[in-house]
């Protein structure tokens, strides 16, 4: 079905995203999942193409119009190319992280950093998950005591995306109020503090491109200029951020899952089995034929909710629906079109096989299935 | 998600439709079911309020607006007042028999039918299948020889919704053209032409408000005035027709999803087991999430289809994709939702019995899950 | 597979039934379907053949042995004829019934009621569930005060299988001890006790001829001989034959599913479409593959099953195990086996039709599927 | 359930294998998945506890004792240190390849390689797979064609467990006899071979410690002493052995099922979420139960066919069935397991993600479930 939701300056964007993924992603690919991480050479180029200040004001660098179907074209054109991991790079920045600058900055605080994260010489991590605590933020038990100046930070993250190369982590920390009361405050902690120390890049199913890390603050002296917002509402600003998230997380599952599909059915074409092409069994074909419905509605869906967001009213539920679906069929998908691929499929000089290990990421995070569940359940019952 | 597709002249027609059923259809629904088919009564009150004439031009009595969008209404309005079997009855005029009288009749022959059927004086049904042949339209064996002055018409039809109640029938047949070729032909046969007999009225697992029948047809002399369209067009004509028949079946199957849905989170809000709301318990809000998000996302990809459909650029693979998706996850919803019932869903007593018996039905007519598959399979590899 | 549990004895044993079987209850099912239950005459046909008796000691009329493997020919016969509801009828006596009387009566009740329910001129049926409570034992508020010579009882029951055709009703109530505990006991109560009633009958979506009926009682004296058991271990004898009834049920589906699976193939051979039968589509070909395949590991299941419930070994948790797993898959298959029958599977004069509205409830009895689940993840995590 | 097909011979010989594996395998598993393939003194400890000579006469080294089910019990406690790699290794030779030897071999081949076979000196391979023929042997196009004193091969292999290792290659070629017919034949091809090339090992999502390599024959000289079995007799033979080969992948996906369920089940009591274990959440019990359910009855099912394998009973569709259902329900189990350990899951030090990647290649080797599912369905319609 025809898209709708994109206007021409959307389109013409994705032509610009394209060649520039074409020239500085493509060839680099390769070599980024053998380190285990992308290079920084990439946030710069992508600075220099301006992709990095979607929604951030020109002043500080960025592109000065707040539109996430812009942010969306970027997620599905690396995608596209089969470069998830970089789009969790490069969106994880746009979607999740630009937002904190951009709403809770101090206009002193953007000065300091949106240029520099606009441009791409700075890059930036946001760190809320610890070890005891998983995606219930009420456990978060890294804890940041007043000091005269600022705060002294102790505490522990992990599944902290970009966590190695991160210049400037956002870190989710209790914090005690006045009146004794604890909240969620978020710090902007910056490379080279004292105390910042960054555990092992964490080995990933997949993603490999994408480095994942551990962080441990210990004592580390945190400014009160780099408090994010107001101390005490961190849980608040979290939680207005999440539904982007999702629908990040969405955009880029159904936009593999147009690829996959697509790729499959020109190897069932291709692959001749039993003297006669894959595709001509009925089996293949329901299965192909399954797999386009499916797309079909998920891409639907997701881009009703991209219209919904962009417009200012998605809901929590609404955004909970999309991201659990939405990643639950991908996975299906992707595990139905390396069946078909065969032997082959469990080879990973086939894109396939990397789709596979890729894709089994995104029912955990950004909230797994089960707190999605939670969260619509609630909803219905409320 | 707030419903995109309809404007307040939608929204209006609703609410008046609303009324009718309240009226028309609820309080005799129990009896129409019990009698297996509905009563003329219908088809004149449904005439009077105006409910018969979608789409049709004003002259011969209809609403001289062409907008599959009040379709899409009216069937919505029935389902949600639990008259699956009535809307079948009602759209499956307005969907899927109208659009012959409306695209294919001469001035004479509107004048002569169309003014009855929009009053609901007249009742038409149109008859496809055959016993042997299925949903194989290529299989059809019903013949109409040439004569003077029209057709010899011979065959047998089954599953004919409205078949006893029809007055005329639009019957799909076998013609042979002059230079040999076979082709089908839609001839209408009306109550009393010689040779006409209606079978024993079958009796179905659900939709007991729908008289579904089989025809027979023996030398019955068919006048050429009773072509529609032209002869041996009729494979055309009928194609035309397929994918607003699915929507239809679709928007059908969303609106039921919505109305059970609804139902059963009431139900779980007052069942009280082990002592408390069966709500409560994590599974039932697990089922109910899983459940509430299917429907939004089979309603908005049915919205869609409305959408396109009404804008004239449905395609067959896109009916297709909506007909079986829909419909399956409107079973699996039933399904589920009697299950959260416990023993009570069995009792047909409860509205969830009826609507487990009524849903069976949806992947089986218009064209089954099965061939809805090949359709797609054959599109994606085309 | 060749099934392993059965020895040369119980063969016989089977031929005996089926011989019974077509003479006895073939030709009065549609009578007794329309009818709304089964006719007291098949009980006292199945007394006469003994099949009343299974387990029961010989002077009472019984077989004299004590192996369930006999009730579970018994029981897949009458499936394998499609006569499930009258399954529900006899083996309802014999695996749910018969054991309270054989396990639980004194001599002197024993010698007053075996022997008539061994010749079937008394029908017993067993009341558990009440309106508010569902299978949820422990919210039993049916009661039984101590009198002089007895108990006077009062509360309302419902779903109870035979409610309308049983002369002996065993009342699961709650009773006083004399410390002021309060717990359950089983009472005899019998047509005709002063304050029993019998409610409607009520009407299913399928199972037409098994009856199922409220019951009520109001202040009803029951003597004190007519106690099963010990006063206040009811909740100790119902856990104990819990696993047998879910066997019982298990029995039943699998059978069930190796029956119509049967008819389905044969069906997909003889139907022509698109000019070859239906089952030399793949898409056919792989259903039946699955079908099978389930049907074969739910059979060797449940003879495992069988096998360990006769050795006194089976334990709750395999008996529910089997019990969900197994109706679940039934279902499954009966709803795609109607799908291959097409739009003839929607009619009830395919016996098709019928498994599906019967097979309906299997999930829902003897336990539901998630209470089922409740047991084994309970027993999980001990 | 208690299984029931082991006697004490076979549990005496499981604690041998297990200390065997706990000595063995566990220390070394690490370092054989870095390196991408097991270490040659494997084979020879395997061979001196005795383990390489299952089911072949004690006069080369073997057991001399025929009985599959000591294979299962090697094959199960492998998988149950987590060592599946190392059971394809194993379990490859003994279920896979040293059925040909012991049941085509002549004495004088028997002498010739059955001791170091069976000494683990000598390490064996099978090669059936080509890139263009996938599983169909039909299609296979490696020839080999008849000298004065052997044969001449060319051809190409792919998908070839322990390519990289073996010293001896039995190859399937195509022949062709004296009256011209075309047929399969099976050649033992040796290390040092002219003409005889080992292409790159192939990287795989899982199955690390597992090498699989591409294989190449340019004018090979196989002497005639080399043919296993008749000259064109290699088909049959092949077709003999299936059944067994889908019972050890079998053996093997029952057996992970088993251990990663357990393992799971630990997890979610230890893991604390929301301030409480995640086991004590409803959805996690239901689907631990579900699992739990569909482990027991794999293993029941798996048991059966063991038994009838041993029993020289069990046919093609019966292996097939139990193949293709288990796999899959392996998979299921894996990724739901996966899932319960939430980002953990996805951390390549946890076990899960090992088993995750590992698991992803049973559905697709040994006759991929798409194959299975047609042997069925032609076995029903037969």
């Amino acid at each position: 079905m025809k898209r709708e939701i994109y206007d021409t300056e959307h389109e013409d964007f994705r032509a610009m995203v394209r060649a520039f993924t074409a020239k500085e992603v493509t060839p680099h690919l390769a070599s980024w999942e053998a380190a285990g991480q992308v290079d920084r050479s990439l946030y710069r180029a992508a600075g220099s193409a301006g992709l990095l200040g979607l929604g951030v004001e020109e002043e500080y660098g960025g592109s000065g119009v707040d539109d996430f179907r812009y942010n969306a074209v970027l997620n599905e054109e690396l995608c596209r190319a089969g470069a998830t991991s970089v789009a969790m790079n490069i969106n994880g920045f746009t979607d999740l992280i630009a937002p904190y600058f951009r709403e809770l900055a101090t206009p002193e605080q953007k000065a300091r950093w949106l240029p520099g994260l606009t441009e791409g010489t700075l890059v930036a991590a946001i760190a809320m998950t610890e070890p005891g605590a998983g995606s219930d933020l009420r456990g978060i038990r890294t804890r940041a005591e007043r000091t005269a100046d600022g705060y002294l930070l102790n505490g522990t993250k992990t599944f902290i995306s970009n966590g190695v190369l991160a210049d400037l982590v956002i870190v989710v920390a209790r914090t005690t109020a006045e009146d004794g009361q604890e909240a969620l405050s978020l710090l902007v902690v910056e490379r080279g503090m004292p105390g910042f120390e960054r555990g092992r890049k964490l080995d990933k199913i997949g993603l490999s491109a994408q480095d994942t890390a551990e962080l441990s603050f210990t004592d580390v002296p945190v400014p009160a200029a780099n408090l994010l917002g107001e101390d005490g509402h961190g849980m608040a600003y979290l939680k207005r951020n999440l539904p982007q998230e999702r629908v990040s997380v969405t955009v880029m599952a159904a936009a593999t899952m147009r690829r996959v599909l697509e790729e499959t059915i020109a190897y069932t074409r291709d692959r001749i089995v039993f003297g006669r092409p894959l595709s001509s069994l009925q089996a293949t074909r329901f299965t192909l034929a399954e797999l386009a419905t499916e797309t079909e509605i998920a891409q639907t869906f997701t881009d009703r909710c991209i219209g919904e967001l962009a417009a200012g009213r998605l809901t929590d539920t609404e955004a909970a629906m999309a991201k659990w679906w939405v990643t639950e069929r991908q996975q299906h998908l992707v595990s139905r079109c390396l069946q078909l691929h065969g032997g082959y499929g469990y080879m990973t000089e086939y894109p396939i096989a990397r789709d596979f290990v890729d894709t089994r990421a995104t029912t955990l995070f950004a909230g797994a299935t089960e707190v999605m569940k939670e969260i619509i359940g609630k909803s219905l019952l409320r």
